[in-house]
């Protein structure tokens, strides 16, 4: 038996730290099944070389051949150009992996970090602003474009149920449902409404009896996370609150290059850094490995490989709480190869 | 010559507050013009009793007996009630007052504040997802919501204006336009496009040569202003990246109790605390009244008088830097009028 990892480290540092968590998932030996990898194009440098930015070949290969997959990150062009569209939006929705799981936590001592965070962000992934559907047309003032903004029962009834789940699985229990229904009472009253009702469904069958459910309105959660971020547990969003939510709270634990994510559906699951392409430190060779092998971690938790998953999540703390091994976003002054042998050898 | 000035406390803290930014204004005596104060009433108390959330006569008496406003705060239903909505929400769009300006600045040293913060959001105000143009229809797998994000050109062009007038005025001439226009091409391209293209109107003839343009995708933004709020001076945002923003920044610098607005049109000017009605320590006496002081002085600032703006903002900020009468909010134990004398005092 084999698990076959589709591998697409897209643009910018997503190259420099796919290859460290593929090397991380490598030195597992025996703890998972054999890996195989699969290299597979996407992103802003394959749509400049092609003119597609998400090849039909990769989400044949990443359906047919793959039991998961690896990400790492794409650029944008810096104005719009025709044609592009944002190739990770893109694949979450062909795969319908409509759950995006981001945990925030804080390992201490690492610089500029708040301690006790311990959170999960589970973002809805398929709906909300980003179904894309935009016009422009010409008024009498001129230009106006419209986007739309889609909430659906499905969708938020089913990362209701995951993140229900998941506060379920943990100590203390919490989930705050984060959204902005005082203005968008209709589209925003449907995702609350439908997540709060998530424990009443017959399927539910009590087992989320023991959960805590608050609420919080957008504004607020942000600048609580930043005030009082130990008050959360599992936090449950729409797509763009998700979105900018995950990023506050990685900020209170010392950088994003610590942050993964998987987005996960159904039948599939791929992890991705919530880090972006970081054109600043692009091909330097200091971009932190970290967030990446810890989505590889995630993935295999998800996939039910949990040893080799708690092996890396170990490993990687070890060198964090260490603190001698570094990048710079870390204040430290080590390399991705470095961490990636600290880890290894860990490991 | 007097100055009309309408007062609407709205809800909860608002009650507490905007009674302590009148005592302050009446305490500025002749440096500004006889101010006459006009009771005006809207909120979900208003709301419950009469079934109108913004009654037509206020709307009426601000636009026709008034020269300016303060506005406390609005409670919000915990769940969707017909016929309810917000009247801030309202009042921004019947009066036209499309730039809320909110300005975030360190005083220091306040307990859990990020020392050199310095920083205006400038966020556009009658548009983006607050147009509130919401349906719900019934699908194939149950309830569908969609609500419209509206950016026209117009708006994002007066709101450009605004954000390079500020950002002109200030020493450091930055501007930090806010969009997440890898996703919403085309409604925050509009955005981004008008805003940049603002220095090259004829109108412009020159006068924003020295304003140096930078852009944020929201998310990033976020992570940025919570890891090194210094890098910002002046943000500009659609309306509810703006929201979002104002409430981060004011994360770092020690309590929302802080921050003050004016919503701003061509013709007329509200100032309003940025913080909301907390339920939690309404009644209690405890609310901070600084921001709402501060919005009475940016209100008057706006309208040109200088003097008596300096005045109420020099006793604030002699109030706080002295650390000895606070509310709650900033970890002192003084009351709302107890910070109210404090200010009146230095006055
Ligand atoms: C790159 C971008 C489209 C993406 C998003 O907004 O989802 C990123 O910010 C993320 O958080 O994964
Ligand atoms: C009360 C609410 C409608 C309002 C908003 O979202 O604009 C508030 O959060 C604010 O920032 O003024």
């Amino acid at each position: 038996q084999s698990l076959r990892i589709g591998l697409i480290p897209a643009d910018g540092i997503g190259k420099e730290v796919i290859p460290a968590a593929k090397a991380a998932i490598l030195a597992l030996g025996s703890d998972i099944p054999k890996p195989q990898f699969i290299d597979l194009s996407a992103g802003w440098e394959t749509f400049t070389r092609t003119g597609v930015a998400l090849p039909q070949e990769t989400v044949d290969i990443l359906r047919q051949d793959c039991d998961c997959a690896l990400f790492g990150s794409v650029s944008s062009p810096s104005r719009k150009v025709v044609g592009y569209s944002s190739p990770i939006v893109a694949l979450r929705k062909e795969l319908d992996l409509y759950a995006n799981i981001r945990p925030v936590v804080s390992v201490a001592p690492v610089v500029g970090e708040k301690p006790s965070v311990d959170l999960i962000v589970v973002r809805e992934n398929t709906e909300c602003l980003y179904v894309k559907q935009e016009v422009q047309t010409v008024g009498e003032h001129g230009k106006e474009a419209r986007a739309t903004r889609l909430i659906t029962q499905r969708a938020s009834q089913r990362i209701g149920q995951m993140a229900f789940e998941l506060a379920n699985s943990r100590p203390r229990k919490l989930l705050t449902i984060i959204h902005k229904s005082n203005v968008l009472s209709i589209t925003d009253g449907l995702f609350r409404e439908t997540v709060r009702s998530v424990p009443t469904l017959p399927e539910a069958n009590g087992k989320y009896d023991q959960v805590t459910i608050s609420e919080q309105l957008v504004d607020s959660a942000v600048y609580r996370l930043f005030r009082e971020p130990e008050v959360f547990d599992v936090m449950v969003a729409p797509n763009l609150y998700g979105d900018i939510l995950s990023d506050a709270a990685a900020a209170l634990v010392g950088s994003l290059g610590l942050i993964p994510s998987i987005n996960a559906g159904d039948s599939f699951v791929m992890g991705e850094p919530v880090h972006g392409s970081a054109p600043d430190i692009e091909g330097k060779g200091i971009a932190n490995p970290i967030a990446s092998i810890r989505s590889a971690a995630l993935m295999l938790r998800h996939l039910g490989y949990t040893k080799g998953a708690d092996r890396l999540d170990t490993a990687v703390d070890q060198v964090i709480r260490e603190g001698k091994v570094l990048t710079p976003d870390l204040k430290g002054t080590s390399t991705t190869n470095e961490v990636l042998e600290a880890v290894l050898r860990i490991l």
